[in-house]
This record gives C-alpha cells, structure tokens and sequence, in this order.
C-alpha cells in the first residue's frame, strides 16, 4: 500500500464534469489499496473573479483581507470534489489549510510555508479516508489566513508529501508531461520519460509554464519522487527525479522566454565597484537580474547589459536614472523586443559539442545571437523576439 | 465608549454598492467613539449557488461537506467588507468563524452555539479595530466547520453581543422594525418603538420573518439590548427588551402563517391514551404539532384536530394512517386552505377585552372562525386562507 499524493490545477474542478472526471482519477488510485492526499486549487476563474470583486470595492485592499477572500476558492474545490467522491461511495474528507495545520510566514499573498502538522492528515488517513486538501493556503502564526502565491497549489501538494514520506506527488496538469520543447510551437517535440530535478528547475525558471519553481526546489530539497502527467489522457507523464536513467541523452529540453526585456548600460567607469553598486540598487528593490554581459573596455569605461522580466524594466530604468551619478554612466538603452532560447540538460557542459551544436543550428537557421549565458546544464542566448520560435525549432531539430 | 454589534443580512452584501452603503453605517457608528462588531451573511444569492453547484455534483452530499462549502459565502462578505472600510482609512480585521472560537456541537447544517471564545474579539477591539466576523459559522471539537442553519448570522451576533457585554446588538434588515401587521398587507400598520422578547418570539414563531426565533430566545436568556432597523433608511427602529415603557399597549402586533395544513382525525375512541399515542407518534417523526382541537364526546368517539407546516403534512399522514390500529380512528380529514391569524401582546391576558374585540373584529368582517388557540400573550384563530389578509386588516384596525 503505497501513499499517493494528487495535485489537481484550476481548470480540473472549474465544473461538475471536470470534477467527476477528476473523481475516477482519485477512485482508481484509491480503490487499487493506496492510501491518497489530493491538492486542489480554486474552481476555474474563481480566483480572477474574487480579485475583480475585490477590486471593484477597493483597488487596493490589504494583502490580509485579500487571502481571507482568495482561500474560498480552493475551500469550495475541495467539499465539491469530497461529495463527487461521496456519490461514488468512498470516504472522503475536505480540510483547508488550517484544519492540517499549514503553517507560513506573515507575508499575505506570497507567504512562505514553515511546515505541515501531520496529525490531523495522518488521522484521516489511518481512517482509510481520501483527503482532500485545500491548496495555495496557510495560516501565520496569529491564526491569520494566509496564501503562498499564484501556482502554489504545486508547493503545497510537495509540502504535505515531504512531510508525510509520500511514495510519489502526482502533478495533474493539461499536457502529458515534459516535453522536449514546447509541442504547441515544436511539431517534433517529444515527451520525457524523466527529468532530473535541476533540469526541471532551470526549465521552470526559463518559463515553461508546467511546475511552479519553488515546488520543484522543495521536491528536490526533501528528495520527493514526482511525476508530471495528463488529467485528460491516462497516460504515464515525465517522471521528476534526482538522477535519471538516461545518461547518454545529453540535451532534455529547448525552451523560450519572451517575457523579458534588455538594458545596456552605456559608457560604465571602468573602476572596481561599479557593477556591484549597480546591481545592488536593483536587488534593493526586489528586481531580479538573469543574463550579465559585459563589453572588453574601451577608453576606460565598459558596456554592462543585463536581462529582467519584462514588468520589472520601467523600475529598473528609474532606479538606475535616479543613482546615475553613483554609479556613473553616459545613457540607457532598452529593448524588451528580444528573447531567450535556451537548451537544458543534465551533464550537458561534460559534453563539449552542445555548446557548438547550438550556435551551428542559430548559423544555419540565420539567427543572430545576442547575449549568451551558460550554466552547468544550460545554455541560454537572447535572440530578436521575431527569430525565438524559429530558433527553438532549429535548436530542437539539431539535437533530437 | 459604547461597544455595539451589528448584523447585516445578504442582500447588504451583494454588490459593491450595497457594501459601501454599509460601510459608511458602520463607520458613522465607530467614528462616534464607540467599538464595534459586525456579523455579516453570504452575499445576496450566494448561498443558493454553491447548492445548486453542490446538487449537480451529488445530490445527496454529506452535510460536513455542505457546511464546509457553504460557509465560504459569509468568508467572501467580511474580506470585502473590510477592504471597503480600508478604502474609508478605517481600521478593519475579518474573522472567521474558527477564528474568534465559535464553537458548535456537530449537529453539521443546523449547529447550535456553545460558546464563544471572546480573547481574539476582545484584542482586536483593544486595538480599536472594526472587527468583521463571518456569521452563520462555527467549529466543533474536531476542529470541523459548522454551519448554525439558515438565519443563523442572527444567532451569531446574538452570541457574541452577550459573550462581550455589548451595550447594544443592532439587526439591519430591508424593513423599517417591527410592526403592528405585515405593511405590506395592512396598509394602518404601524412601527413599534418597543417590543418585548416574548412578543417578539410568539412573533417569530408566527411567521414573522423579521427575525429569527433561536436568536430572539437566546437575546431574552442573555438579555441582550437588541434593536430590529432597517440598513437603507437613517431611523430608529424596534427596541426588543425585557420590559417596555408602553404598558398601556395590550396588544403589539397582528400577524398571520399561511404555512399551516390542518389535519381532523375523525371518531377517536374516547379512552385515556389515545391522543398520547397520536401525538407521541408524530413527535418520534419530528412533527411539530400546533394548536390542537378535541371535540365533545359523541357516541363514546371524539374528533380531534391538530396543525401541522405545510411541508409535514403529506409525513403527518402516513404516520397516522401507519399506526391507524394502534391510535384508532376512522378516517382523517386534511386541508392546507387554511391560515393562522394571531394577535400578539404582553400582559393580553389580563385585559379581558381582547379576545372579545378579536372575536368581534372577525364577526363585523364575516369571517368565519375555524379553531381558536390562546397563550398569555397570543391569541390564534384558524381562519380559510382566502380570509387570512380581510381578517388581519380587520383585527388590526379594531386595535390601533
């Protein structure tokens, strides 16, 4: 008897028919012998509808109130999904986040979880009953209701199966699995068998929409075996592991990234601590920095150009605009019409042709390269925004 | 510095015009100096959604399920009730019902209050905060949510009105207080400054639907202050206490039920035990029984009549005719074209005149009298529900 941890999106109890849907799922886990936890987030749109509500009364409400009102969503899912679960005779129990004692930080609307109290999830399991948990949500240590940020259903179902020593945290979402590209743009995209979590976590930071970063960091932190698969096809998915069995592939995955925007830095002092007051001006105010490049001096100053998210590019302008005097530059020059490309892969940098292989694919595609930046397993380059889905493709090609 | 509770129903809740409405009422009261609390409904319709939801998924849920879903709705009012109050730069906190420690027993659907833990209301009101509490819910011992039935945010404000010591517990409503008779029937009724409790319980029990019988009764044991207004116009309402200045008012108020079927057991032998036996087979089904009728003895057989709610009639039937050679009787004479019209007021019964102007104001009307029912404070009279509005009219105008 195996313990089963299930996590199920939005769009898998946005109507009664995704639910009972969803319901057989769990039935069919269930009714094999195993024990079984399922996350689930808010029905559908329910989340954008609160908001807009929210917003009609006040366009800006504290952060507090707003995950009071948030946490409804999921707390609706999980007694819906309990009575599918009912009507087809099983035993079934809804908790919210409290009730399991999912215990966060103070920071309404991206609070961080400190831990799970098992007790009452362990009770219910003994009792041979599903249970059904609330995701997304917390409560601080004054008894305040809290919420862990868009996307964090995925971190709570990693939560509950690290702290219950679960056999495997299945990752429902609307694709088989991890892919090899993206298939909606790549026609030769294939789906993994397995992944490693680092490949995962690079992947999940270039944008691929499938996991939620930080869940992905927690399952690897506490070695929680995952599997990311189809609510709408059954089918095995792409297993999430810390090392695969499939050494000799050396490239997993191509992915891109349009939500960024380029600043260049023009005519920098060459003098030690310019870079550092710069970049910490932006961290300052929470602005992250991804690909740093920069230029050979010339006439004792440099070009420093750097990548951020694309909403963060009008608060980094000001911000260096208003320290231009201590940091010391002659002008800005910004563009968000760019993308990053990136190959990803486990033991990638051991096998020196990637590297090679990826500029020769840009070369014969005609694409020119912008930035380039690499990990131990990724390679990343900026390319214009018109050249990135035909650059995935020829990447993709090359190697698969 | 007065501490005052406030309840606001549904339909103060349902769009964002109705909550800022309510907002400034609040803020008036708070910006006077005083502390206050407010109990709040699930908005407008919402209760009746997450039932239909709930019913196309499985109609038969659990009722743990149903109060877990269902107590989301008043959740949703008292998050967007304080952004409101936020956007007014007033200091608002939402609670829960786990919150502020509303226990319940486990009865799920139709809890009822064991107490209230006033630590977390009262730290919050310290800290001169507008304290919004999600009524209508409750937890038991297991930490599982509860719902107190329907009308139930009433019972909750009551609660904590009395948990506090509050100076006064204020219930809004879409009228203006209680009156003589239902103004939309009578167009002479007219607003009481003042009611009692028991008046304002045999009114309830009538089906006055202003308030709610359970929370009347448990404001008489705590003796809360209470006081019926209405959320749309600035006016003083209904006083409800123990005691009114207005002694020389024998008769408060004229109301009537239509929700009443009357059920004549026809030739019960006339033996001692029989209307035990009738009547403690109709209790073993949870079938109040109202204002019951015995005939004079007839050939050694009586008839005895009884009502029932409309929707216990069909049960009250077969019940009887299932136990029809036990009881023994020959035959059961039913009709639901029937209403009850009741006169209510403090020390009625001792002023001899009343039930002689009631029988009187039905005579100049021509209204015929089927069964009559009298307590200290009330007097009922069966009346066919074609006559049930002629005849309030009529005993109303004969008073007031």
């Amino acid at each position: 008897m195996a313990l089963i941890v299930k996590k199920f999106g939005g769009s898998s109890v946005c109507d009664a028919e995704s639910i009972q849907r969803v319901a057989w799922i769990i039935a069919e886990t269930y009714s094999e012998g195993n024990n079984v936890v399922v996350v689930l987030s808010a029905p559908g749109n329910t989340t954008d509808e609160l908001i807009e509500k929210a917003m009609e009364i006040n366009p800006h409400p504290s952060k507090r109130e707003m995950d009071v009102l948030l946490s409804t969503g999921e707390q609706m899912s999980v007694a819906l999904m309990a009575m599918a679960l009912e009507k087809l005779g099983l035993p079934a129990v809804s908790l919210t986040g409290w009730q399991i004692g999912m215990n966060t930080d103070s920071e309404y609307g991206k609070a961080r979880i400190k831990g799970v109290s098992a007790e009452r999830l362990k009770a219910e399991l003994d009792r041979r009953r599903i249970v059904l948990v609330a995701g997304f949500q917390g409560v601080n240590k004054f008894d305040d209701i809290t919420t862990i940020g868009r996307g964090g259903s995925d971190t709570t179902a990693i939560a509950i199966a690290a702290e219950l020593g679960a056999d495997l945290c299945q990752i429902y979402t609307d694709v088989e699995g991890i892919y090899t590209a993206d298939p909606r743009y790549v026609a030769e995209a294939k789906k993994l068998d397995e992944i490693t979590y680092d490949e995962m976590i690079e992947l999940a930071s270039l944008g691929a929409q499938v996991l939620h970063n930080r869940s992905v960091e927690m399952a690897k932190r506490y070695r929680v075996k995952m599997e990311v698969l189809s609510s709408l096809v059954r089918k095995p998915g792409t297993k999430v592991k810390e090392v695969t069995n499939v050494e000799h592939i050396k490239v997993s995955s191509v992915a891109k990234d349009t939500d960024i925007a380029r600043i260049a830095v023009v005519e920098v002092r060459d003098e030690p601590g310019v870079a550092f007051k710069m970049f910490r001006v932006l961290a300052n105010e929470k602005i992250n920095v991804d690909i740093i490049l920069q230029s050979i001096n010339r006439n004792n100053t440099n070009d420093i150009s750097f990548t951020v998210a694309k909403n963060d590019m009008k608060r980094a302008v000001e911000i260096l605009e208003e320290n231009r005097d201590e940091i010391g530059f002659a002008k800005l020059e910004v563009t968000d019409d760019i993308a990053k490309v990136s190959v990803v892969g486990a033991g990638m940098m051991s096998a020196p042709g990637v590297a090679a292989l990826t500029f020769e694919a840009l070369y014969d595609a005609k694409i020119n390269i912008g930035m380039i930046s690499t990990s131990e397993i990724k390679i990343s380059v900026l390319v214009d925004s018109g050249d990135a889905d035909r650059a995935v493709t020829a990447i993709h090609n090359k190697f698969f």
